[in-house]
């Protein structure tokens, strides 16, 4: 597994090597996005999460294959394809995250609001406003947690109890919702 | 005027203090865009060039006032009224901006087509490929050098005559084209 620093945003490339799980699985959905292939969904517990591979990663290459330009339906046959073991990806860190660090007000709050874990409403004068978070825009992490998938409500109280300095990493709905 | 390394993506929040020209102008126009106010284009030779704004900078702030969530033509107001110098504004460098780096093949090629400045095409197994350039994408920097509002056959002639490593930096085209 991968190591980061909380809310780091790197865009590196990286290499990820796999073996699939007794059902033959790799535990990942992909999107094809402006002629690239982005990670939608990672199955809990799956060979890829345990690979560190993360919602809004891109994936470049399959066992020397480049996808660039490949659907996702094409992307998916060639991971269906690939060995048991030794599935070789090349994958860059979300192209497309963002990191902002925000501060509570003398009420706790950093100003602004969310709806199924995206950014819905930023507050007139709050630490959101001062450092230009945007509308239009899903939370990946908190404090370097993930908080993809997250209830609103789970995601208010890490916020709650994350201490004055709150990070969150954040990535375009657009790519998100794609 | 601000000194950045070529090819270099900080999002780094910094203060500009502006002072109108003779005719009482800065030489800028925003656009909002999900509740942020950007730079969308930039006088040459104007007190916001010599500034060091550029195309994509997100403005925070002007004179102590919060610009989230304003008009265009609310901040275009601000920006009008505000006293001939001392002009403070809070920026945030091109918070869409990414950079990618491409090694030219054999035949001198890095692997994509623009048109009007735009990615269009990802050339199959070049490095465009193989490092994720995606289309709907617009240059604003070869190499570290200004590309916005460059037209294509000169952005051409830049990549030629670039060496072997050419470093873009460039911007989501939905952002670009708001």
């Amino acid at each position: 597994s991968v190591r980061r620093k909380r809310g780091e945003v790197s865009n590196a490339l990286r290499q990820v090597v796999l073996c699939k799980d007794t059902a033959c699985k790799i535990g990942l959905r992909v999107k094809a996005v402006n002629k690239g292939v982005f990670v939608c969904l990672v199955t809990k517990g799956s060979p890829a999460a345990l690979g560190g591979l993360r919602f809004g990663d891109q994936i470049l290459q399959v066992n020397g294959v480049n996808l660039a330009g490949y659907s996702s339906d094409k992307a998916h046959e060639i991971l269906k394809k690939a060995s048991e073991n030794n599935v070789v990806m090349v994958v860059r860190d979300r192209p497309f995250e963002r990191a902002v660090t925000l501060h509570k007000d003398s009420a706790g709050l950093v100003g602004f609001e969310i709806r199924d874990g995206k950014i819905v409403t930023i507050a007139v004068n709050s630490s959101a406003a001062r450092n230009g978070l945007l509308i239009e825009h899903n939370l990946l992490e908190v404090n370097g947690q993930n908080v993809v998938g997250v209830k609103d409500k789970e995601i208010g109280t890490i916020i709650q109890d994350g201490g004055n300095v709150i990070t969150v990493t954040i990535i375009p709905s657009l790519i998100y919702d794609h």
